[in-house]
């Protein structure tokens, strides 16, 4: 586990966005590539590129430019994605059952352990490969499986409960797919939210405005 | 439509969660509420709000702080959600269904009026009040409906040809759940991605670095 307290949250931002660039280059078997070049690719500006890129060190060479695949390790190095954290998905309906079974947690950094529902009809199902258990199977869960993070496709309502349970047992980050503000009751946790309805709501105002 | 050209690119991303929080406070019967009270129950700091908010206008009055159902309307005015803008879904998968089932459009300035796919086990089947309809009518569609917008919940290897097919059908805007990059072909659209693996990754630095 690294430590890069020094990079700042808006390079943390564009990370992703670099590592799946960096993916596709080496997927076509691009070995190297300039900052200019990639600067067109990713629309910035080659200056944005190599202040961003600077952050981790050395990658870039005058007149060689950046070697993608150590660029690409290093930014899933920093990303933490190549140590798997261990999460459980609360809420196993419609959306938690297409977020469990579509999306390559592996490849993303996490390890999907475990699932929580109180619907009869959906206690005990596969999804994902994970046998689907009830809400009172999680304390003894957790105990033992000792999971970091929670990915919650739960109603609105029932997620301020469920948080607060969750950080008492241990869990540290939220992928948080509910519009409850899981951050601002509990500040001590890293959250991720998938807001549908924001981005939504922009493109209303980019289109209206374009 | 109102034109709002000199709210900068920053606020408009913050736009969403003021008018959830005020939607919030509404529905709570709160009708006035300070910047400071404002601020503590957003986690921000009180002259952020009044910086943001002074924007759209004098909505704050000194000892009185904001009105509510004011500010809540004047922010769905510069969202343009009180003018739905016409959608069609690309792509009626499980993501597709889940999105389209789940998502109050009307709430978020869409009216969903057409959605399209090739799979014969799809298409003819009914989802939120929509008919699937085949790929193929969706020239006549648009021709004949004129839509704005559309929802992309493509397989990523599909979103290329189709951006390319939608946007010289008129459409405007894209809201793209697929990890193809509309907004490079495309720079004169307006395009709002829902990039899960992003957020996931993220979430997997703030755990480790925390």
């Amino acid at each position: 586990m690294m430590k890069e307290q020094n990079i700042s949250s808006s390079v943390i931002k564009r990370l992703p966005r670099y590592y799946r660039f960096l993916g596709e280059l080496k997927k076509q078997g691009i070995s190297r590539i300039s900052s200019g070049e990639l600067a067109s690719r990713m629309k910035l500006t080659a200056s944005q590129i190599r202040q961003d890129l600077n952050c981790f060190g050395g990658f870039g060479q005058q007149g060689y430019g950046y070697n993608v695949e150590m660029l690409y390790d290093k930014i899933a190095d920093i990303l933490g994605i190549n140590i798997p954290t261990k999460a459980i998905m609360m809420g196993v309906g419609k959306l938690g059952t297409v977020v469990a079974e579509n999306m390559d947690f592996n490849k993303l950094g996490f390890n999907l352990i475990g699932a929580f529902d109180i619907d009869p009809n959906v206690v005990g199902k596969q999804v994902a490969s994970i046998k689907v258990s009830h809400l009172d199977e999680l304390k003894k869960f957790c105990k033992t499986n000792k999971p970091d993070a929670a990915f919650i496709c739960l109603p609105d309502a029932a997620v301020k409960e469920t948080a607060q349970k969750l950080t008492e047992l241990g869990i540290t980050g939220f992928w948080n797919f509910s519009h409850h503000d899981i951050a601002l009751e509990h500040p001590e946790v890293a959250v991720e939210n998938v807001h549908f309805s924001d981005t939504l709501m922009r493109l209303s105002f980019k289109i209206k405005n374009s």
